[in-house]
């Protein structure tokens, strides 16, 4: 598969890797088109590795990751241009986190989401918001964390939650610890998650952690 | 011990009836007197359990736990009155749940919780947040539960964080399981793990799951 994935920070670069690594093609998108952090990334990772504008990026993948911060992800978006992104499934990763008086905020919080957003700024995409729960290194690489630990698929498309399922099946999440929660207005519950990863991280002093829901049945 | 349980739903009388089975005191705060819901509960809770308004009760108790919604907390809190609270730890198990637009939204949220707003209003209350996170059944008997899932206290006071620690052992929660978030202010993140509790809650069809961190060591 021919994936685009915006955004050249940790997550960005972590993300790709993985994917290349799995025998896809992948472009690297951001803002200028020979970003040094995106340009070595794309030496490290061998062939199919690949770096572009966010638009050239965009044009080129068959599923768009958005792998930018919340609070920029609509504008990395419309760099990437509508008609680029046009139907295609749009993974959603971020979270719109940002320090305001000190302290580590979401906005939008509580009746939006950064997912929601997207969604409503594209309509024709397939958003699904998923793995923006945890850590970029466990998003890749589930065994970092024992037990049977959860992440959770929202998305208006039914299919595109299917086929973002067996993508995280890739990246080593058996489909029975995906949790679908329907449609992207959960994505605002999902973002919400954020304050209390952001505590246990900081009880923690490392992000290699993540929750398992337990039920009866 | 002696407690008041502020709050006769479902919350107040499923936690007031456990602290009676333990051998404790407890008088169930409401508006009024003689509360319909309460007198029946008092009733079948047997020898140690009594009601009265939210002032008797707060005088009555050693500790005092609020387990009235989130949005009235502060006037419960102001009926039962400053002096009755005193330095007495202030058990905070509530969310700031409602109805808006057809939707289930917290408010405050993000910048400010219901913890942080009882301990501003009341300075000298050793305010301790904790159990928000789990439905009343689940909090006073967690094995209804599989596997070694968790709860969360915090609260400026880290005395009062360690006696309801022990508490929380009395209900059935080992102190290995009892994650200590630090101040109060991580009540704002404990409170918005309610959404995502909600849309598990939605999928599941009940409330008898819960959260277990995982992580490396």
């Amino acid at each position: 598969m021919r994936y685009a994935v915006l955004g050249t920070g940790q997550v960005g670069r972590t993300l790709g890797g993985r994917l290349v690594e799995l025998g896809h093609e992948v472009r690297l998108g951001s803002r200028t088109r020979d970003n040094t952090a995106a340009v070595q990334w794309a030496t490290a990772a061998g062939p199919g590795a690949g770096v572009g504008t966010f638009a050239q990026a965009a044009e080129f993948g068959e599923v768009v990751v958005n792998a930018v911060g919340g609070r920029v992800a609509l504008a990395a978006l419309e760099a990437a241009g509508p008609d680029n992104i046009g139907g295609k499934i749009l993974v959603d990763v971020s979270n719109p986190l940002a320090f305001e008086e000190g302290e580590l905020r979401l906005s939008p919080v509580g009746s939006d989401s950064v997912g929601e957003q997207i969604q409503r700024a594209f309509p024709r995409a397939r958003v699904v918001k998923t793995l923006n729960t945890v850590n970029c290194r466990v998003m890749v690489e589930p065994d970092r964390v024992p037990g049977e630990h959860n992440v959770f698929v929202c998305g208006d498309d039914p299919g595109a939650r299917e086929r973002v399922t067996a993508l995280l099946g890739e990246f080593g999440w058996p489909a029975g610890r995906v949790l679908d929660l329907g449609g992207i207005r959960a994505a605002r519950a999902v973002e919400m998650w954020l304050p209390l990863w952001a505590g246990l991280f900081q009880s923690f002093g490392h992000g290699d952690f993540n929750l398992e829901v337990r039920r009866s049945r």
